[in-house]
């Protein structure tokens, strides 16, 4: 059972009586009823792969974990309807390549795409790289299956574009972490795959031009602005430094840079145009100070592999302290400032790795120790650092979890920062769904 | 009183306590504490253009009417965020223009725009002729503002892309129809704004191969696939008989129209050379048999008014039973043709008139009464009609309310359709939220 009971990142350790791997519907239903019928709490689990611990069961060993990676079927793709139904035990990159196979894109991307399970990405509303454009998991869903707290099956899997019948409940399972219910299926929003790709790497003088710069680039090409991704310098240092082969594609050094992706149904030729017009008339104002535009795909992928090797390079490094964090894309640069003018004030020398889909207004806002500091010293500072992000995140009416969830990681912290009454009504709804909280107890709430 | 207590259409006329008009948040909280410490229940009000019913009283007199168009400020907008906060009084059409004075696009698109609320459109979950592109009204919200049924004001009014802390609880609030609480205020998201526009009338051979050229431009074109409206021959026959200055846009007699929107950023030139070699390609392979290309903005209104004046033209052509359906757009075929053969053979010699947003699986299927007979004997046969169209609608896993709601008018046929087990679930969401059941009561549920 041991790769069951632990995360991925090894922060937490459980316990569990039993891990089951049913594989089809019927079987998690039975299963869920005969855990409710004996009061056993149950813990739904996808590819583990999560950040925050919402997959592992708790120590008390209490619990059984019901692991849905056997439900691995494409049940159907209706190319027309520009939508397919997965089961919750599907590769996030299965999906991708049903959608291909078909002519169609499925844009939910994220680093763990090849291990990470579509129950998992629902039940996380996962984000990504592509959200600016396409939106979360949540807007890339039209209907689930889902297996109740008591093992009732609800058929929820309408593949419609327009549906005003009554309360939207997919919602309430989309994001809940397993704790309203099991997602078992859903069917999944497909759409037209581009055909180009122009990709470039920018240095701008400032977060502010950056925001300026996204405003600039979404007038001028519109939706064809897929992804829009912030690196500060301390990020591509540790990529430089540890990451063999990685090279830093401008000459000089630049505080902050943006790694620019344009995709559209055109031919190349004529997104490469629109690109180099863009990037031309964004020197000329001083929004961009330079730029390497990728000529070829090898080159795009060198360019995507600085942005995806960070969190790699940061783990090779040393330990971090990381915080997952949005704010309305105008307010990242005062985030920035305050965030960045507070932690040295606070810890001089401490090292700030910033970097994310700013088009989002999200930021993995991470601190690396000081070199002469020890492992111990630096984590035990945790909390004071949490605060200090935390807090300043909740004066811009940010967000704690922009795209990680909670888990049991940020069950507390999220507390402290949401309101009784939201809370309120959030127990309340996991009083109606799961009256003796036997669904993933813990996480969340 | 009057206006408040009957619907636009004049097929419901209730009977109220009062109607009152807060004028801000902390108005509507007093009044809900107040009829929640007198157990009064409360019908929430915009524009009153609902199709439903579902913002007129009961007729039992008991209810106190809450009309939140005095409600109607722009609180602010966000350009780099992409977002505005608007009231829920705000007209459709107030909003747009908000964001269009800031070089921004809200896209959400409907007749009833100059009159229509924010809140209305909110609590129905709107939609409309953009929803290809750009979504429903939930798509468009990024959180709310809402009085709950006791008094208490919940401030979601969160302007992020990126928010997991817990479970999505404006999702409730968008499309209840005011039956858990009343939303008083809503960030809405921005979008680049269009710099071009091209529109084009084409003749398609069969609804089958209407569906099939929508695959074909998006494939094309992609998400510059704006509006995607099909017309059948009945329907354009309405409007050229009954509105004045209408004109056919093609010679001949053609079974289906659609008419087509392609928007960008690009400039005018080159999206109209998309749009031309996109319709040469479609006439060479037989997707299309005809077409009418706008030469100028008039032509394009022109267009339009065709298609946004089947609803007036049938009015003045006398009663008509009419119903607002999706099914997955793969099926829009399968569905034309059995409701067709099935109608016919009941009732010969009834007219149908189809319409609508083919691109959203969302058709308005109507039915007009044969010339001889007299309207209460047209109208008698209502509930025949809706059996046999919501029973295949049921049968193809469509809706039978896809943009309109559920109102008073659907709601038992509603509770036909939908599963017992929704339905609890339905009532469970209802329970929690508004466990006196004081929220508009006889609606939805």
């Amino acid at each position: 059972m041991a790769p069951h009971l632990a995360d991925w990142r090894g922060r937490y350790v459980g316990s569990a009586l039993a891990v089951v791997k049913p594989a089809d519907t019927r079987q998690v239903a039975a299963v869920v009823r005969a855990c409710a019928a004996a009061n056993v709490p149950m813990v739904p689990q996808g590819g583990n792969t999560g950040l925050c611990g919402g997959a592992t069961p708790l120590p008390d060993g209490r619990s059984v974990v019901i692991n849905l990676s056997r439900m691995n079927r494409i049940r159907s793709v209706d190319a027309a309807n520009n939508a397919l139904i997965a089961e919750a035990g599907c590769t996030l990159a299965a999906v991708q390549q049903a959608a291909d196979a078909e002519n169609r894109l499925f844009p939910l991307s994220l680093a763990s795409e090849g291990s990470c399970l579509v129950g998992g990405n629902l039940s996380t509303n996962a984000g990504g790289v592509q959200v600016l454009r396409y939106g979360n998991m949540r807007d890339l869903v039209l209907g689930v299956e889902v297996v109740l707290p008591d093992g009732r099956i609800w058929d929820g899997l309408r593949a419609l574009r327009k549906d005003n019948t009554g309360y939207d409940l997919k919602q309430l399972f989309i994001g809940a972490e397993g704790t309203l219910g099991i997602v078992t299926a859903a069917v999944l929003k497909l759409f037209p795959r581009p055909r180009a790709r122009a990709t470039a790497w920018l240095a701008v003088p400032h977060p502010a031009v950056a925001v300026e710069l996204l405003g600039f680039l979404r007038a001028r090409c519109g939706e064809r602005v897929t992804a829009f991704e912030i690196v500060g310098r301390a990020a591509l240092e540790l990529v430089l430094r540890h990451i063999p082969g990685a090279r830093s594609p401008l000459a000089g050094d630049h505080g902050w840079c943006v790694l620019l992706e344009l995709t559209d149904t055109l031919d190349a030729q004529a997104l490469d145009a629109m690109l180099e017009s863009a990037i031309a008339a964004a020197l000329d104002t001083g929004l961009v100070t330079d730029t390497a535009i990728a000529a070829s795909v090898a080159q795009a992928a060198a360019l995507w592999a600085l942005r995806e090797n960070i969190s790699e390079a940061q783990k090779i490094e040393g330990v971090s302290i990381k915080h997952d964090i949005s704010v309305p894309v105008s307010r990242i640069p005062e985030f920035l400032e305050r965030a960045h003018a507070e932690l040295t004030a606070m810890w001089p020398g401490v090292r700030i790795v910033a970097f994310g889909h700013i088009g989002d207004g999200n930021l993995h806002y991470n601190l690396s120790k000081p070199d002469a500091l020890d492992n111990a010293a630096f984590v035990s500072r945790t909390a004071e650092v949490n605060r200090v992000v935390h807090d300043l995140v909740a004066s811009l009416q940010g967000s704690i979890s922009a795209e990680h969830g909670l888990g049991q990681l940020k069950r507390d912290e999220n507390a402290r920062y949401k309101s009784d009454l939201e809370l309120e009504l959030m127990r309340a709804v996991k009083s109606a769904f799961d009256p003796r909280g036997l669904m993933n107890p813990g996480k969340v709430l």
